[in-house]
């Protein structure tokens, strides 16, 4: 087996604003794994509020030597061989784990879902994020959305109950808010869910600081709606921390290091009883197909990152009428349809 | 663009047994064409029954330089240019002809049928074909074909009536027969039909030799059935040949020299109210799945080629309850699955 990597700058539809931070593009490094002629295709996603970059995951690469490997259906072997060379690079190692799988399922003739034993449900809603904006922006949001059936609104700004108002007054569609560790004192934020509970909200993304662990346990103790763990978790070790604190935790390829991890994650998540989200960062159709086949072992679905860019070099899971379509070809799933750009 | 190419053959599932000849292989020649990081994919499939051969194949790209042609939506100039290089080779130009189309599909994004703007109806059925063979094969063979809506019947043996009485007694689906021009006279061969008329028989492809043309006028004035040219047709200046003489033809990618010719074809014999079936040789699902795009423009529709290979290197058009399920992904919608092994 042999690894290629390629930078590549993921360029947003839109300037993207969250709590703390905006901006229009999401670097990243796309893989190739090559193995008796089929292409596995990978994906590391590295929005600049994380630890990892380009230049971290090209040191990580450097380390990579899959020369000695001669059957990606090694699976588990590969993986933890990847796993234990550095601790961290979650993303990097995500985009081995997704090439690895999708030349698996190439090699079996079967779509991820399958390979890995998954139910293949149809009918699974996934959500469409508005970021926050002007008032014109968002009703212009609003309508680009118009075949969603749940909105994620991001909050964490002065203007938060206007813009839910707002939002409120132009469709009744169940919302999501995601606050990005926004809100800064639990009191506040009690009330604040309290409010968003009238307001068609079905649930709450990381409404504090990760790091105010405590506090979050006790908003969530009193909370109406579930809270859910976003950057309080990263990786499967996580969980214990969170799992007294959050309702549930939302679980994304780029943070926990890929496809295999995401799946251990889901399996304790539900012994917890931890409710289970499948989210994602900007991304290209790569890594947000891999993400669509762990679709039916969650409770909510928020995997528009592929549409939020312009230049995808990749075609694979779509959505229709808010729908997510899984692919049925073999791996991921996903087809290239341009060359990689820096 | 960069051509590479790679000899392979294609086994059989069983033994392949039609009017004259039996095998349980096909040799092929696989297409890969790089531009930009993308890879298109093609196939020539070569029965010994044609003039083209692996090495004929290997020859005739021996001829092609793509390194001047630097986008494969110029598809025109392109396949001119490949036509232009020698006369006949169809196969070796159909290959061609087909990684050129899946990578302008790729770059467009958009499937073969909407690349060129045809309608993917959905609900088409193909038929699934019965070789001449003994009584216990053929009862295996319509028990595998259990959820096909058609099946193909190989006749031109001294058996055949037998045959067809046979399956009679095992199913009343509607039957495709075909003769593989292996009845030598027009009036048994009309005495033939007639009675083919009164099994659950709908059309008989190539009753005579290619070459009893007039015979075949005056069998097809007289059939009940309508009579389809097969081995009497090839490219797309042979239908001004048989257009007098037979009810409509069939179109292969690997006679006629791949999908633009194909659709020509296709809009030709509409003009001259000649009735359509789009065929296939044994191939993989790579030009399999690149006939089914035109499968609506069709009366009639056999492309089981793929499900009847063992060592299938793609996956793509899948056959569920007989329909044809053409893929969504851009360009051909082939994935590929295994490396070509001679």
């Amino acid at each position: 087996m042999k690894l290629r990597y390629f930078p590549f700058t993921i360029v947003l539809k839109d300037t993207f604003t969250i709590s703390h931070s905006s901006r229009s593009t999401t670097p990243a490094m796309m893989v190739e794994i090559e193995h008796d002629g089929l292409t596995g295709y990978g994906e590391a996603s590295l929005p600049p509020y994380l630890k990892e970059n380009q230049q971290s995951v090209t040191e990580f690469f450097k380390k990579v030597d899959l020369s000695e490997f001669n059957d990606p259906l090694d699976l588990d072997i590969i993986l933890d061989y990847i796993n234990n060379l550095a601790s961290g690079n979650e993303a990097a190692k995500a985009a081995i784990d997704l090439a690895v799988h999708d030349l698996a399922g190439k090699i079996k003739n079967l779509p991820l879902n399958q390979l890995l034993n998954f139910k293949k449900s149809s009918g699974i809603y996934t959500s469409f994020t508005i970021g926050i904006s002007s008032k014109e922006k968002i009703k212009m949001k609003i309508s680009v959305a118009s075949s969603y059936k749940y909105l994620k609104i991001k909050l964490g700004s002065e203007v938060d109950k206007k813009n839910i108002e707002f939002i409120n007054s132009l469709t009744d569609k169940p919302l999501f808010v995601d606050v990005n560790q926004g809100w800064s004192d639990k009191y506040s934020a009690l009330e604040m869910i309290n409010w968003l509970a009238e307001k068609n909200v079905v649930l709450v993304e990381q409404p504090l600081s990760k790091e105010m662990i405590k506090e979050n346990g006790w908003l969530t103790e009193r909370s109406p709606l579930p809270i859910i763990a976003d950057e309080a978790i990263q990786t499967f070790d996580d969980i214990e921390l969170v799992k007294d604190f959050y309702s549930g935790i939302n679980i994304k390829l780029m943070k926990c290091g890929g496809v295999r991890q995401a799946k251990l994650m889901i399996e304790k998540a539900k012994r917890l009883n931890l409710k289970i989200m499948i989210g994602c960062m900007t991304e290209t159709s790569c890594a947000v197909t891999a993400a669509s086949h762990l679709a039916s072992l969650a409770d909510w679905i928020d995997l528009d990152g592929a549409e939020l860019i312009s230049n995808d070099p990749f075609s694979g899971m779509k959505i229709i009428e808010g729908m997510i379509q899984i692919p049925d070809s073999p791996g991921l799933g996903v087809t290239k349809i341009r060359k990689y750009q820096t």
